[in-house]
């Protein structure tokens, strides 16, 4: 079951203080967990203060990836939580720690799942959280919720540890004939739909965010698997050849 | 329930890092804990290390105290479980952090109870967890155990904020007749115990601390009522009387 921690990849968003990357990844290895990601950080990195921080996980730094883009990070991604110190209006679930720790825990047995997060001053844009399955959000004090990010990300992989260590022995692997979809597969179906709804009018090519936005978080949340995807796509693909044989016709 | 967070006291001891005092007072924040008291802190507190690392949580460190010795941290707690990075063959029971909080939770209600917390190099002596009634360990990857002090501070009372969000609301509070002893009268009884128990020569005061130790785990475990201590304290005046009428004499 700790294996699983393994596939748990920690993404970090914009982050300013280098200091906070090495107790990151600190915090990361303490429980068990080794691969980080860290999308345009507006910090040198690596860096002798990450280092330091770090105080002996200097392989997880080493190993650590920078990407230009949440979307690189997250693409070969069968499920992506997003932390979100504030809910806005999203139709994405916000879940407590536990519960997603344990739904992370569980489709990490099909692929490479995500932890992102934020800025340490904004936290996550709601871009960056459209492209994230589900929002976690740790219930801190109301009157003081401003939680260093080394420890969310200390709280969340914690999470993730009790998870693991919670689950029972795994049964012998089945064969799944169905997959989830990873985000890239994801993303080519938004892709492909943005294009589908303009080419028959029914998005404003000027102004597809808000629709577009609801139509991502009722994917995300579905947890579509890549045969799923695949329907859709074809379906897409009909529907911008406006084809379909006339009524009547076999 | 969130009110019983403020009867929760972080005891940090020997503390060398004064930044780590601060972030210490920051993860207690997020999470609704407002008492923090520094045992022999090894560093200069107030610092502007710890004001800069508390990050608006300045309020708990002009309300922390500084004290010299832990059991004066503890004087009045009727229930203090200590943090252990590693199981020492110690008799008093060493907890997951869950079970943990939501027994201090429970215990809240009846008096302050407390957290303890040891040095950055070395954690908490013998001495120091046998003034606790519980131990708690954090289950680290066993390969890299090394939690920075405020990330275990931020784990525990992160753990404790979620026992307090689940308890049911608290039904009316009946008059206990019994309530639970407070540390001061616990020591209180291991002072008449270790004086008694050498006035009967069972003990040699030359080394009467191995065995002191196996009777106050077996105290400390019990979680005494104050009535009941009452009682065993009746017992040792009696014991040191060397009294007792001749058998056969009502």
């Amino acid at each position: 079951m700790l294996q699983t921690l393994s596939r748990i990849r920690v993404v970090l968003v914009g982050t300013t203080h280098p200091g906070n990357i090495g107790s990151a990844a600190r915090a990361m290895k303490t429980m068990g967990l080794a691969e980080l990601v860290l999308v345009a950080p507006e910090c040198a990195f690596p860096s002798a203060d990450s280092t330091t921080l770090a105080a002996g996980a200097d392989d997880v730094l080493v190993a650590a990836r920078v990407l230009p883009r949440l979307e690189d990070a997250l693409a070969d991604c069968v499920w992506a939580v997003g932390t979100s110190a504030r809910r806005r209006g999203h139709s994405v679930p916000a879940l407590d720690p536990n519960p997603a720790a344990q739904d992370l825990i569980a489709r990490a047995a099909q692929g490479p799942v995500a932890l992102v997060f934020g800025r340490e001053s904004s936290g996550l844009t709601n871009e960056e959280l459209d492209c994230c399955n589900a929002l976690v959000q740790i219930p801190t004090n109301p009157e003081f919720s401003s939680l260093n990010l080394a420890a969310a990300v200390q709280v969340l992989t914690y999470s993730c540890r009790i998870a693991a260590l919670a689950e029972s022995p795994p049964s012998p692997p089945e064969y799944d004939p169905d997959p989830p979809a990873t985000q890239a597969e994801l993303e080519g179906l938004f892709e492909h739909l943005q294009r589908a709804l303009i080419r028959i009018e029914f998005l404003d090519p000027e102004k597809p965010r808000h629709l577009m936005r609801r139509l991502r978080h009722l994917y995300l949340r579905a947890g579509l698997s890549a045969s799923e995807v695949r329907i859709l796509r074809g379906i897409l693909t009909h529907t911008e050849r406006g084809g379909g044989r006339p009524l009547g016709r076999p």
